[in-house]
């Protein structure tokens, strides 16, 4: 790890009232003073100075701040033309422009949080909505890295229990007892299932609830789109993160944000040709989690609902300003107009209760990273099973479990390598 | 003034690594600590604690802060979620949104600066460029403030000294030498021209120096204006501030802002009609500090001088690549070519020379509001100067000074309203 001293401005991007520049390094603070009328800045103590006469500043030393090292925060008027002069400044001086999260992984890199914390870092910047908030939270300091540390513990103690009968081997003690180590991998497997069941609705939670709409051609779907969101305009807005480069119409309803999925077939014409209207509503359906289902109140054939088992499904007779007919009919359904704008209010309520129902406060997997190590790490156990379930001498099936123990690490971070490092920090915006 | 507490965030818009949130006013301490898990806040030190489990933050706590009142400073993480969950929370425990400018306004209501200079912190805010910088900070803490201090000074004296007359008018006596304070008049006028005419580099360093592209049809003018930008795209930008809804074409040579002006004309294709062509140019040169006449080098007719006369010109041998000519002939001419780009970089130094000669370190006035405002303190002046030449009774006189003294008050604030400060404040970015 090199050991020289960064800098960036830490704030929002642009122009602003004021804008923070962070120096942090084993030179933070000579540099600083270099450029400070204040001879000295005592330990965390706001002081009023100057910079260069460039601009009144208030600076502040931290022996070790938020990267684990002396940092030196100087807070300036927050024009473009400052900031830039500062930094530029400052790395004039011997410091160097910070890469985008190496604050964070400093801190990582010291010891004040692991990788996976370091990553909630950055989708608690991300964050726009409670629920977003929370789970990056719950993943930075909650029961998250408790879930993993527990993992961790019972994984090293297996493996160790092995590995100890592998010391003995040629005197053929068997200390573990097989049936036991067959036990304890099914309560680890049982475990990790639970947390990559939560995956998904952790991942609606970052990116947003996946929601389709389908229903026949005329039915009125992307009528019934643009009334959900037309309505609430001001707060629809292109969801940042992994989604970045793909705005997708977002709604979000009392902190909770639904993404409607394949709208690109809905903004167009209904489809000229039934078949591949079915086609996309099939792939949309097995994407959601949400799906609403509009049927013409005023045509009687259309109540076909065979693709949507298994899906949670709100049902709903459009153009009941027409008819009422078929609505009446219905039991546990909504009658709507997207048209006048009649029941888009209780749609609204009702997809809220439905899918604040499924989030419930317990752990969950929101990081596609961590999904992949701890299926990963899942394999490896169902292979050590199969090795203990058919004999196999215990030196195999400690590869198979120290290989699990290898995957597991990655996501705390007792296992690293510089790309696996590059790719997450590489993720985070410059300053933080 | 009311004295409630305010809250805004200080820093830029949107998502950054950490955020500033700034609560102002006779409660700031004890609404902050209701949130804080810190106990208690010492004076200027920056303290780490917790926000109501929302969020880990650095706060510091300033008995005067910028706005000369009892400050607290919240850094937390940057997500639009955090910040405006901050606000909100601090906001429902009594404090109130502040108004755009209003931290900037109570500093001044407090004392701790005068009125330009509290403009100046907007102008500070925006300033791109080393020169508007510059043009900032004289009028924040430099020779700006110290010329109206002067001026005003001055013009106490004279009114003081007529005043003087009239109280013993009754008397018949004749204090103030009528020939005297005619001259003393005359000074002050001398000096508020030299203020009045640097509006103009002023107003052009703040804003961008205005350049006409002058020539015939078909001699290259907007070719030229695309190799001028195209060339250094990365650093052309739109001018923030006054010019925010129209997106000027600027270009920044060494620091020096140019601002090319009536190109919507040059973007199109040559005018057919050379009749409005003519006029449009007319027009150009009017309002520019530097002019560039573009000649075809290819077209021996091409000569046109007569619309130039006065202003700062650099004349173009355009199309060098395909004939030399006419250019050969040339003194104090630049041969160019739009298309190859040949001369393209001697031209840009040869602006910035012309325009930074002009540039120089003296006071500049730059505000229009101040200009408007010393229009009107030397026509009182004038009407004062009439009136002594014209024996008009000391009475009378006096109502002029003091008319004099009243507009050049408002520049400093000694004079105010509600409305020129609204107007003034309304200007800045909420959390200044």
């Amino acid at each position: 790890m090199s050991n020289d001293t960064i800098v960036a401005v830490g704030t929002a991007p642009g122009v602003g009232g004021i804008a923070v520049v962070r120096l942090s390094g084993p030179d933070a603070l000579p540099i600083a003073l270099q450029h400070l009328s204040a001879g000295q800045l005592e330990s965390r103590r706001a002081t009023y100075c100057n910079f260069d006469e460039l601009d009144d500043v208030v600076a502040t030393y931290f022996p070790i701040g938020y990267s684990g090292e002396a940092t030196v925060e100087i807070a300036c008027h927050g024009s473009v033309y400052i900031q830039q002069t500062l930094v530029q400044t400052l790395i004039g001086s011997g410091a160097r422009l910070a890469d985008p999260g190496e604050y964070t992984l400093r801190a990582f890199m010291h010891g004040r949080m692991n990788l996976s914390q370091a990553e909630a870092v950055a989708d608690l910047i991300e964050a726009a909505t409670p629920q977003q908030h929370q789970l990056a939270v719950s993943q930075l300091r909650g029961g998250y890295a408790e879930k993993l540390r527990s993992l961790r513990t019972k994984l090293v103690d297996l493996t160790s229990l092995l590995e100890l009968e592998l010391d003995f081997s040629q005197e053929d003690v068997e200390f573990a007892d097989r049936i036991k180590l067959e036990e304890t991998i099914g309560e680890l497997r049982t475990e990790i299932d639970t947390l990559l069941d939560s995956f998904s609705m952790g991942n609606a939670l970052k990116r947003g609830i996946p929601v389709a709409i389908v229903g026949r051609p005329n039915a009125g779907k992307s009528s019934l789109l643009n009334a959900l969101l037309n309505d609430d305009r001001a707060i629809v807005s292109p969801i940042p993160g992994t989604t970045r480069d793909t705005v997708e119409e977002t709604l979000t309803i009392n902190g909770l944000t639904f993404r409607f999925i394949d709208t690109a077939g809905l903004r167009q014409s209904d489809d000229p040709v039934e078949a591949l209207g079915i086609e996309r509503s099939r792939r949309a359906i097995d994407d959601a989690m949400l799906v609403l289902h509009v049927i013409d109140a005023t045509d009687p054939t259309q109540a076909d609902t065979g693709l949507l088992s298994g899906k949670e499904t709100i049902t709903l007779y459009n153009k009941c300003d027409l008819s009422r007919r078929n609505a009446s009919e219905a039991t546990d359904a909504l009658c709507i107009s997207a048209k006048t704008n009649e029941g888009i209010e209780q749609l609204k309520a009702m997809m809220h209760k439905r899918m604040q129902e499924t989030v419930s406060g317990e752990v969950m997997l929101s990081n596609t990273r961590h999904r992949d190590a701890l299926l990963r790490v899942e394999q490896a156990l169902v292979n050590a099973a199969a090795g203990l379930a058919a004999d196999t001498p215990a030196d195999l099936v400690a590869v198979d479990l120290r290989d699990a123990l290898y995957h597991l690490g990655t996501i705390t971070g007792e296992v690293t390598s510089n790309d696996l490092l590059a790719n997450i920090f590489g993720r985070f915006c410059i300053g933080k």
